[in-house]
């Protein structure tokens, strides 16, 4: 894996992007904006999951004052994604957002974006230039590839915005294709040393849309590209939330809650050990500790991953063995595998 | 993205891993083997859904013995999944297997293999070395890392078939940790010209596996390695063959049936995107061409993204536009955006 890529780090509220913070998860409301119970509700949410930024849309001046009001009620900060009208950008920063979202495909004017730099500085408020594949800058030049006019689109601005002596900068380049946008953010990642919010970009329903994610998400951060990930999905934006954190512990980037290991199960397998397992993750759900539990299926792996967990159970016909941190406990019986198993993880955890 | 790593072919029943041939997506039989009538309909019923090679476990002679029956009513080629006692293997072979698979952890001892090879090599049936970090050979070296001891147990296995004069030989090396796994097969491709099977063992159930699997799988291709793939999930296994699709779809390597393109939705969004967007994949399921859909929720990247698909709709409030190849087909009633969508997807497939 390679070492992450140094960032100069970008303080959004509480928050800390970039210079070797932890990998930060964000997801963004899909709620209406400007009705602000539902999306105080929303946010709530998402920050019991684990969200640690999130984003609203703000389609017009209502939505963008929303914020003023959302803010009271919610403790992770709010980035306002802006787009077409600069003047929303004005109104979000006057409601308090710690954030801005910027994309250059549809605000360009040098001096419109300008007066929205000089008042995100005057507020100490950082904004991302999020370039995204379905929505270049016309002026681009079609004959480079995607992921050139992509880091072009961004370079420009980001030179803009230097050139307003302001730094407070993260930069995203998102396309639904994968392997563009990894060469992107490659490209891009030897140019600047501002921090980089990474995902694929209108990745699809949940089945389809997780693994595009992954696909490129995980391929970045074992390049040690990203400072933030953002996982789109087709979908309540709690899934977009676990999903990152997913991502993230499969590559031992962050911890968060139980992992769970299970066998796919084979024709050697004599319990339903699909069932046994969908159970053992359903009770995990309410643990809220890092701990690695196994649910095996048979002595070929078995032992060994079970061993290797905090709590394992190798299961064969009629009965399992059960082993906490490499030490078998004692033997049970089938009727007693999941029981006995969220036993040893409420001791463990509780 | 790397250029794939050039493997020497091996062909297993009609089927060819390695040697620039397209990454081959495989899959496991979870039904009891020696169930024959059951072990038949879950290979169809994989077969259906594109897998292209299936292994199936050999927990004593009678599953082996079964193999011969199960070939008569199935097309892909079928594996043998062999642990412990060498004399399953030639069993197996007897049977007309297509592929062995061995694990050094557990069939070590060198006559005991040399016994196999020999069989083998009369019937030119290739074995896959099948390390995985659940059960690496107690002879190994405790000190090293957990992927340096996986790529010598291959190692010390390859040496020994290759002293046989056997050279039909793919290997794989799986761990539930993601990075070790990369590790593992980054050096073994260093070392070996074979085909590599990839894949992260004991993944888990779909939610969590699909993303542990996709990170370990999509790097690993990224990074050029890797000539077969499977998914291994506690889970029906036809779920393992669509997640292996759709992770060679993420990456451009193979082309199949539908792509789904949908952004997650947000505040700006004024139809019922996730409600709009289920509809379309599941009627995508019944298409098994190549089509490239997009289902936008508003003017950010709709237009984009929509004008980039095959075909596409961009949606606004109570109507939408429809797109063909890049082109502005028709504006459309909210009502109609699911028939209409899906009448075109049919003319252009059917």
């Amino acid at each position: 894996m390679n070492p992450r890529r140094m960032s100069r780090p970008v303080q959004i509220g509480r928050t800390t992007i970039g210079g070797g913070a932890p990998i930060v998860v964000q997801s963004m409301t899909k709620t209406d904006t400007r009705d602000i119970m539902s999306t105080i509700a929303q946010i709530k949410e998402l920050e019991d999951y684990g969200c640690e930024l999130v984003r609203v849309a703000v389609p017009d001046a209502e939505a963008a004052g929303a914020i003023r009001d959302i803010k009271k009620s919610v403790s992770i900060p709010i980035i306002a994604d802006i787009h077409f009208d600069f003047r929303l950008a004005l109104k979000a920063l006057e409601a308090g957002c710690d954030g801005l979202r910027l994309n250059p495909g549809n605000i360009s004017d040098p001096e419109k974006v300008s007066t929205i730099v000089k008042k995100a500085k005057e507020r100490n408020v950082p904004i991302r230039i999020g370039v995204n594949a379905g929505s270049l800058p016309e002026a681009g030049n079609r004959s480079l590839t995607i992921a050139e006019q992509m880091v072009n689109a961004a370079l420009q601005q980001v030179r803009l915005l230097e050139s307003l002596d302001f730094d407070l900068i993260k930069v995203s380049l998102k396309a639904f294709d994968v392997p563009a946008t990894i060469q992107a953010y490659q490209m891009i990642a030897q140019k600047i040393s501002y921090p980089l919010h990474i995902g694929i970009t209108e990745a699809g329903p949940p089945r389809t849309g997780v693994i595009r994610s992954t696909a490129g998400i995980s391929t970045l951060l074992y390049l040690g590209i990203g400072d933030t990930i953002r996982v789109s999905l087709t979908a309540h934006p709690r899934e977009e939330v676990s999903a990152g954190y997913e991502i993230l512990k499969s590559l031992n980037l962050r911890q968060h809650g139980p992992v769970l290991v299970s066998c796919p199960s084979c024709g050697r397998t004599e319990v339903n050990l699909v069932e046994l397992a969908g159970a053992v993750e359903k009770e995990l759900a309410r643990i809220d500790k890092p701990i690695k539990v196994a649910v095996m299926g048979c002595v070929v792996n078995g032992p060994g991953e079970a061993r290797d967990a905090d709590i394992g159970i190798a299961c064969g016909k009629g009965r399992g063995v059960l082993f906490k941190k490499g030490k078998k406990l004692r033997t049970i019986e089938e009727k007693d595998f999941l029981a006995a198993l969220m036993s040893e993880v409420e001791d463990m955890t509780g």
